[in-house]
């Protein structure tokens, strides 16, 4: 990995990992020296970014996959999360012989900008103060994430990603890749995403931002430097979001009307039912692993994102000239990213003639179906980076020897971290 | 109206309507002597009733339609609301002329028990201490809301309304009248409602209850003790609860992604777009105007309801025997209260050959398209109502001679009230 040396005056990398063995991340730092501009005008240096890698890779740097997370995940793909100890979001998707498979493929997961596992974001401290940003951390977008991710792979020294790959926010992020910078995604899989946030995704977002300003602990953003957290405001943004990321007949069919741990209902405000119980759970375990004004200033990004806006409102615009591979997928039940909108972005494609294939996945799991146990989109994905991979030139059997040989030559470089 | 007097040592009307001439209220007040039973056990007593009407009670009082209101809804069906100065709820629905046609029929509702304009619920006093109730007010439920009801319609002397209305939690109403007092309904208009609520149903409100409970100024419920207002954790629950009630497609065709007096966004939290300022609106003005405690109240008796498991979960046992003629009527684009829900109960009616109708109407509105402009709506409810008082025998011209005739001997009793 020596062109990590050739931009060592503009970033470095933690010489060890941060956290237990098991879960940690690496750390890439960029000095006052290389500022990121951000759309909002304006620069962010010094800025860091926390990522993990799966795999090996290889003598060419031709089979590197950028995992984008979304809203709430973070860089821990396919390990064991640090906080909650339970297995990483992606690890039914990401790992030896998983679709994403890092036997053959190099795996980076970065958390984003703005987030709050490791790269800068409102929690970090401000250098002009010292103190926590909070709302003086400058208002990013899904564009400016990606510009930093850019940052990331230029220090891997990888010129080309064989494949960019997320979910709803992550698929945001493919997208703007592969609009932006077109000739470093040779394949792309945007998953139940959008190519511009609805105006029912910003109000359900805005929701969630007033619950969490309602929150007199949230203290105009500066609860860090006081002690305090916004536990209630943050627990009631998260319910109302896990909502929207089920389905209907998700939660009848898990839930339906069935009582939590008594035979009837007991005429008050407990949760009585098992919807509320969860909720309760899902919102208040949500606290404990995420940072209030991350989750502000996330949503706003995917509020902000829209991408025919920036291509003179033509979406087919931003993908003229586009080498890219693409497989666009969508689920039947989820009614945030509903597939119409996927099929925006595949009208698009074709528009400009572009390789792109489609697949709506028959699930009643809603938007969350794209973390959880769906055999097709396992197969889907697989198949479609499978042949992407033989068209890269990827032989499995070559990637493998040179995978060895890189993971010889490169230790305490190229890391694999499994779960 | 003699029949006032059968029951005047149990219920007592106040003499002149509360509050202004053109938004004034009747309160019927039933004492320690008449407590109301309650699903939940033990009884409440004493109780009020605050109620509306609109149009004359015919000589021999088969003119009445009893309109049952929603969530948020009360008393003010169509006349001037007492506290934000618009037209009622559902002026457009009712009114002289209109297709519940207040110059034929005697049209009455009553702000349900448990509500906060009038009708006793968690802010009115609580006789044992002197003080609000709080949170000592019982749970009800849905059935008792029409227990009460059927109070007041004792106390107007009324033995068989012509017909009970109502969308949404006033549709609940409607099932639950038609289900437990068949002999007393003779035409029944369930509007985007279901006859149990759904597991989504129960999550959205329990998001909101717990915005409500995350607001200190809350106070376990005190807050009318000590002169607060938990303002905010209601408009939050207000908001989220608001996005339920339109749909994509009408969020999308008012707002898109519209910003809001401004060029381009800011690059902060402000309302950059329509939809957000649009929904702090919504969820500000709403606390103007609504009791915290009774949301809480009101959301639990909806949760609560489930008119098949009342009946041995077989739906059409509730309406075995009726001869209740029902018009069911949803939206396409109600995802709150989807068709589906309305089918089931359709079903349950055909599998006990009651006379129905059932009208799914083309709307882009959402679930909110009970409460507007639907042209299809009000033709299917006026002519529903033509053709059921026919069947009624109420002729045009007789109902309006008695009704003139009733104005003339009836006055302060019952008293038309015009927006």
């Amino acid at each position: 990995m020596d062109d990590f040396k050739k931009d060592e005056s503009r970033a470095r990398d933690e010489s060890a990992p941060v956290g237990d063995e098991d879960c940690a991340s690496r750390i890439a730092r960029f000095g006052e020296d290389a500022p990121l501009p951000l759309d909002g005008g304006g620069h962010l240096a010094p800025f860091e970014i926390a990522y993990n890698t799966y795999g090996a890779l290889n003598a060419d740097k031709s089979n590197a996959i950028l995992v984008c997370h979304a809203l709430t995940g973070d860089q821990h793909v396919a390990n064991t999360h640090p906080v909650t100890g339970k297995p990483g979001w992606w690890s039914t998707m990401v790992g030896p012989g998983k679709p994403v498979d890092t036997d053959r493929f190099f795996v980076i997961c970065a958390n984003v900008i703005g987030g709050c596992m490791g790269s800068t974001g409102p929690g970090s401290e401000n250098p002009a103060t010292g103190r926590p940003y909070g709302l003086d951390f400058p208002v990013i977008t899904i564009a400016d994430m990606v510009r930093a991710q850019i940052r990331l792979i230029d220090h891997l020294g990888i010129d080309q990603l064989f494949c960019v790959i997320g979910g709803s926010m992550g698929g945001m992020q493919v997208l703007e890749w592969a609009a932006s910078y077109k000739e470093r995604v040779f394949a792309a899989v945007p998953i139940a995403t959008t190519a511009r946030h609805s105006s029912q995704n910003i109000a359900f977002h805005e929701v969630g931002r007033q619950a969490v300003m309602a929150d007199p602990d949230w203290r105009g953003g500066r609860y860090l430097e006081e002690g305090v957290v916004p536990r209630k405001g943050l627990a009631v943004a998260r319910m109302a979001a896990h909502i929207t990321y089920l389905s209907d007949e998700a939660l009848h069919r898990k839930f339906g009307r069935n009582l939590q741990n008594r035979d009837s209902v007991t005429f008050g405000f407990d949760a009585d039912f098992q919807v509320e119980s969860y909720l309760r759970y899902q919102g208040y375990g949500f606290v404990d692993r995420f940072d209030a004004n991350s989750y502000l200033y996330i949503t706003r990004a995917m509020d902000y994102f829209d991408l025919p806006a920036d291509h003179g409102q033509i979406l087919a615009n931003a993908f003229r000239g586009t080498e890219t591979r693409f497989c666009v997928v969508s689920f039947t039940s989820d009614w945030l990213y509903p597939t119409r909108e996927s099929r925006e972005i595949v009208k698009a494609l074709n528009a400009v003639a572009a390789n792109v294939s489609f697949v709506e996945i028959e699930s009643d799991k809603g938007h969350d179906a794209f973390l959880l146990d769906e055999p097709e989109l396992f197969a889907t994905v697989r198949g479609f980076l499978g042949a992407a991979a033989e068209r890269r030139g990827l032989t499995r059997q070559g990637r493998r020897e040179g995978a060895r040989e890189e993971a010889r030559t490169s230790h305490g470089q190229t890391r694999a971290v499994r779960a």
